[in-house]
């Protein structure tokens, strides 16, 4: 998308379609864990290809990933990991120190299962590869995995707060260097080292 | 959960919740592409919340990862990558073939997005530590990831046919050594190895 949005109608739609996502993302949850009976089921299946109806008389074509603002901002609607707009998106908020330390705490629930209570290897990938990332990105400059490497420390639950953090250890041209883990107050559960490499032209 | 149901029932209550969460999981998708004014987004999200209310009546505690039939087998019904009910799973089918190779053929669409129009870095590693650790899985003892290496090439495109696949290349005692990638019809996009980890005793 080459057009470019004032912030204030970002504002405007994601209280239009922020919680719109927040119930479908409860939906989502809940859909996982119910033991309705049949005609429950299908009461509920109505509503729900009623409401996506409704919904896809105006879905646009292309997805959300991210959208630019007036202000040289971006802002991830759809992301698969912070977007506002996107139900499979935990969404995990991103904080960035000012010493460049980046982190996220949140908590996991049913959809991101893998070993019974457990959060799925490839989720804490998921998250640990966008943190890592976030060290790198730079406004109008993002960067894009180059390699990651995971280590699997022990299980990490779902259902506990969770905490993910990174930082670069250095930059050699393109390519920014990070390391990072993801904790639970126990200590960490998954350790990650990534080299995050920059597109050689800033995209307009 | 220690109850081991009969696979008869798990056809059942699969012809039962596998519409709900295909519902969902459409929903999901429209969700992020729909450009819906206010009056349209506040009537589908009365929908959806009084769905999910009802479904909630019902809703275990529990997360669905893994149950167990009693011939055997595990079906993973809430797994994040392939869980039938998990509308954040795409899901993906696993292939397995008499030589050990493990493979799946999807498409994946706007929740699995990070760079405009691009499958998400960490999108890619969720789905290779799946297909690279069902390389190692065995009935009744489950392998857990020790380490994964991911190599993106180039990015990976949404709306596009993708296989992944991965085949063993070494074991040594508890420990399974993997590879993988994942692939469009240009070639490779992401290259995964790995070392999956079997727990010491049988699961029960």
């Amino acid at each position: 998308m080459s057009d470019e949005w004032p912030t204030t109608d970002f504002s405007r739609l994601e209280m239009l379609y922020g919680p719109l996502a927040g119930s479908v993302r409860r939906l989502v949850d809940i859909s996982i864990r119910t033991t309705a009976d049949p005609a429950t089921v299908a009461a509920a299946k109505l509503k729900i290809d009623s409401a996506a109806d409704e919904l896809s008389a105006s879905a646009q074509s292309e997805p959300f990933g991210v959208q630019r603002t007036r202000d040289g901002n971006t802002i991830a609607w759809g992301n698969a990991v912070i977007g506002l707009r996107n139900p499979v998106a935990p969404p995990l908020v991103i904080h960035r120190e000012a010493d460049g330390q980046v982190w996220s705490e949140f908590v996991l629930g049913a959809p991101y299962e893998g070993p019974p209570g457990h959060v799925h290897g490839g989720v804490c990938a998921l998250i640990l590869d966008h943190v890592l990332g976030a060290t790198a990105h730079q406004p109008h400059r993002p960067a894009y995995t180059g390699t990651l490497i995971l280590r699997y420390l022990r299980k990490t639950e779902l259902g506990r707060p969770l905490r993910a953090e990174a930082h670069v250890e250095r930059v050699d041209g393109a390519k920014t260097f990070s390391t990072g883990l993801i904790a639970d107050d126990d200590g960490p559960t998954v350790e990650a080292e990534g080299i995050f490499i920059h597109s050689k032209q800033p995209s307009a």
